[in-house]
């Protein structure tokens, strides 16, 4: 099929056949149609929509453009969840040993942080000699014998998504429900997925700003995983502060890990057990929410969880000595406590997530550009939350840097991010609503 | 400027102002845009359009991306004629020898086939000999020496319209009123130009099948023109049927030949010198169009218009013995002649334009991809025209060729295009309105 039909197709407002939407994505795939007509053809997209069939289309041909992990046989159902993003969220690095250890399997392909949202590559990576790239067999493997695995995104899986996310960055033409949903859904459900949690946040740390968009997301991607087979729900969470008080990469892990033990920060650690316990619901496990949550905090307070994560770092060839000596993870050369110094007693009444973030980006800690190494040392820990009673000389957070010669600015800027009330404050619930 | 900044301001429909048009052109000239967003941004100006001030810097911009004539000091008005193409439109051949035996100097800078519509440099390239690439010295020396010059264009001017034209044509952002605008106007602007008159054809052998759209575009084109200090007028012109009685590339030239010479076509001729009138007035050398065509049919009349076509073929190297033993242009190994044969008198109704350029372009006389060659000597002479009075044994025309195993289905094809009535049939004119 001639590129210049399809796009003609979409310039004018049509909509795309599955045929037609094929020829696209295989075209982009194979290298018939030119960078030109890629370019084009994502603006028409973008200018023109995808109804709710084309989008579907959309999602097929690309999960159809290359491989597929294959969990058939595994025995347990097969979840994961997919966060679009935010400051501070490290949650699959909890998530997935604590949804492995309630009897499902997780086979979590994930990436790298861009901008100000970190990436849980990124964050794994600081655990000496972890290893995120793995082949489909060596992830099929490790679910089997851990039942949980975070890697890297092989170049076979979903190759038409490197090419489409790469151009529609360069061609401004990010910001679309339906491509990210079939950007999103594609990657995932080339995991071969009984089970998947959205996690859709809204707010100024997140992608989406604004409620209603994260909610048409959340509610566009639900329907085309429905439609796909896969029991599909998303839950709106609130993203306008840090979760929990580590912001970085090794400092997270270091945060993970206490929420491993039944310490490190209770909100974030509930949320995590919530989704797992909405995970236990949709794959059937459990027969109701209330049961699923009992199983998943005990098997969060009872260590096992801890015991996967152990297990799945010795297995992708990381040191496993992290989790009781935290010093062998990458120590930066100048950490900055931050103290509140006042004399009064007040409650942390904000911390601007995406200020936090910008102040991370710029220690190094972030990348701002696809290609950039991060500095797994870096970032903030023990940073102040929303709703914290401070007494004069109690911390506000601590930077973990290795440039004192923009220490005081980033000190400057982070005491800017944060704000404070002389009455007590009561943080919103992380979540907002579930679109089911 | 960053490439993103401008391509999402046109995306969410804004206006883009002088200096994001320049930094969208010479990005394109200079490869610091990447083809994915070129690809893009002439999707966004496709679909958000743009405003008369936009179309204007597009122009202006685009006219700076390169070099242009320097044609300050020639003494007489610098003029010239475009038209927006159609089927047997040789008119050019004719004109620019003629408005510079009427005391105006004419430029023209021309381009070849594409399509359905041939174009002038291929018809010149029938004349054994004949050089079409001139640089902008010796283009100005043979205007000055002889007032007329019908060249290709060099790489120099206008490059911005090399990679757009390309890309508009590989992106399906061709048919936007703006953008051909901007292009034809950007390369007859480069001819430092005192006057400009557009032939803009409607008809199903034109650009434009519909009337509105011609009159949208010609309405544009004379208000760009004259907003960048050019005396700029347009033509609506009908272009139902083949213009005259040859189409190709060497039957053209020997018709144009014919009219230089008092003979051939008197609709086509007549054309000719009413726009050549139209140019006179324009550049004020005569009071009215009264006198205009006076001193116009005059010049074509007294030879005077054929001396200065054949000094302009000689100065380009060109075998100007054609004139007198048209037998030395191309000759095709076939020619068919196909007779009126029914025993009563009709009249021509309709000869279908569209039709007879797809026989010619089959024949290989044009070109549907621009690196093509052309068959220099194929075509159609000596065709029916509509109000032509046929008894039996008359001509409806000669097919010259070279694919014997093809002619019959080219005969027919050719019977199939031309209809009759038993009642005499009035063409209607050329000429349809003015946009002044």
């Amino acid at each position: 099929m001639n590129p210049q039909t399809v796009i003609r197709l979409k310039r004018d407002g049509g909509a795309l056949s599955g045929d037609e939407m094929r020829a696209f994505v295989s075209g982009v795939v194979e290298g018939l149609w030119s960078r030109g007509q890629i370019g084009a053809m994502l603006m028409a997209l973008f200018q023109r929509g995808l109804d709710l069939e084309e989008t579907h289309c959309l999602l097929k041909a690309m999960l159809l453009s290359g491989d597929t992990l294959e969990m058939r046989g595994i025995g347990v159902p097969i979840v994961d969840k997919h966060s679009t993003g935010g400051v501070g969220d490290k949650g699959s690095l909890v998530l997935a040993p604590l949804a492995a250890a309630c009897g499902m399997a997780v086979p979590m392909l994930s990436g790298r942080g861009l901008g100000h949202t970190g990436g849980t590559l990124d964050k794994l990576e600081s655990i000496p000699g972890f290893r995120v790239f793995l082949t489909p067999k060596e992830i099929r493997k490790q679910v089997e014998n851990i039942g949980c695995v975070i890697a890297g995104q092989t170049e076979s899986i979903v190759p038409a998504d490197k090419v489409l996310y790469a151009m529609r960055d360069e061609t401004c033409t990010v910001e679309h429900p339906a491509l990210i949903a079939a950007s999103i859904l594609s990657k995932k459900l080339a995991e071969d997925l009984d089970v998947l949690l959205l996690d859709v946040k809204f707010g100024r740390g997140a992608f989406f700003e604004k409620l209603e968009d994260a909610e048409h997301l959340a509610r566009l991607m639900v329907n085309l995983g429905r439609a796909a087979g896969c029991r599909t729900e998303a839950w709106l969470t609130r993203m306008h502060h840090p979760l929990g008080r580590a912001v970085g990469n090794a400092v997270e892990v270091e945060e993970c890990i206490s929420m491993l033990k039944g310490k490190g920060p209770r909100v974030l650690a509930d949320f995590i057990t919530e989704q797992v316990a909405g995970m236990l619901v949709l794959a059937g496990l459990c027969p109701n929410e209330e049961a699923a949550l009992g199983l998943s905090r005990e098997k969060l307070a009872n260590g096992e969880a801890l015991d996967r994560f152990i297990a799945m770092v010795k297995a992708q060839g990381g040191d496993a000595r992290i989790v009781d000596d935290p010093q062998r993870l990458p120590q930066s050369l100048h950490v900055r406590e931050m103290l509140y110094e006042e004399p009064e007693t007040v409650w942390v009444k904000d911390v601007d997530a995406r200020k936090i973030a910008e102040i991370v980006l710029d220690t190094g800690a972030g990348r701002r550009n696809a290609d950039e190494p991060v500095d797994h040392a870096g970032g903030l820990s023990g940073l102040a939350c929303v709703g914290d009673r401070l007494e004069p000389g109690n911390l506000l957070g601590r930077l973990h840097h290795s440039v004192p010669a923009r220490e005081e600015e980033w000190v400057s800027r982070l005491l800017a991010a944060i704000t404070f009330s002389s009455e007590a404050v009561q943080p919103l619930p992380l979540i907002h609503g579930r679109v089911t």
